[in-house]
């Protein structure tokens, strides 16, 4: 059995997972209404647009953004039928699958971007001191790594 | 249009959005494997269990959930069928309604706690300093107060 948290623990993590919970639900809104994305299209996009060829294969996709096999294909196929990314057969071995950014879908994105920067402004980082952005960049990256 | 992140903003921000998004699906993940529940069912009975007579306002309780007003209705009628809440009118005025932990609920509550504060510890409290502790409540404080 896991010992209780202490108070201060307690506090700080009930107002990390609440309030981090209600800001991606903002960033959600917001993006949408401004759009018409959701920030899972959102993510899938950044990540394939910094990939060599705006192309990565399905599993590694998957695992960047932590998505299970049957979720990124849902969410692959959802995106193919809105020509925001298409699916080819990997060059390499032809069995696996790539997702590709469309020009229609790096186009979507690079519209996006500078509202969605609006919102992550507004809703976080213009809140912070520098100090505490490291502190953010330093605990997460502890956290990913898990 | 708003300025561009600088690169230490993006690294820290990249860094946070990615892994409490992959936090979130981690805690949602485990919990329901464990319990069936998801952290939305999860979060409306700690909230509930914690107010005067196990019980709130629909449109207090989705205000400290940050949801809308159709997201908790069907959020609660879902717990509704489940046995987890009632649903009851406003003692005070009759018109509104309230969400009321059961019985049933605050055991299923009782059950699932010990098993999220596990995932809860590995996942992110264990990992982190003290001092480290201190800055995620102060941040996430002044995010919520948005």
């Amino acid at each position: 059995m896991a010992e209780p948290l202490t108070d201060d623990q307690q506090r700080a993590w009930r107002t990390f997972i609440e309030t981090s919970w209600a800001l991606h639900t903002h960033l959600e809104d917001d993006l949408r209404a401004q759009t018409g994305l959701s920030m899972n299209d959102y993510h899938v996009m950044v990540v394939l647009s910094e990939a060599p060829g705006r192309r990565l294969r399905m599993g590694e996709l998957a695992g960047r953004l932590v998505f299970s096999p049957s979720r990124i294909t849902y969410q692959i196929n959802s995106m193919v039928k809105r020509g925001l990314v298409l699916k080819q057969p990997c060059p390499e071995d032809g069995r696996g699958q790539e997702a590709v950014l469309t020009d229609e879908g790096m186009t979507a994105l690079e519209s996006a971007a500078p509202l969605h920067l609006v919102t992550v402004r507004d809703r976080f980082i213009d809140r912070l001191e520098p100090d505490e952005l490291e502190v953010i960049a330093r605990v997460f990256d502890k956290v990913r790594k898990a």
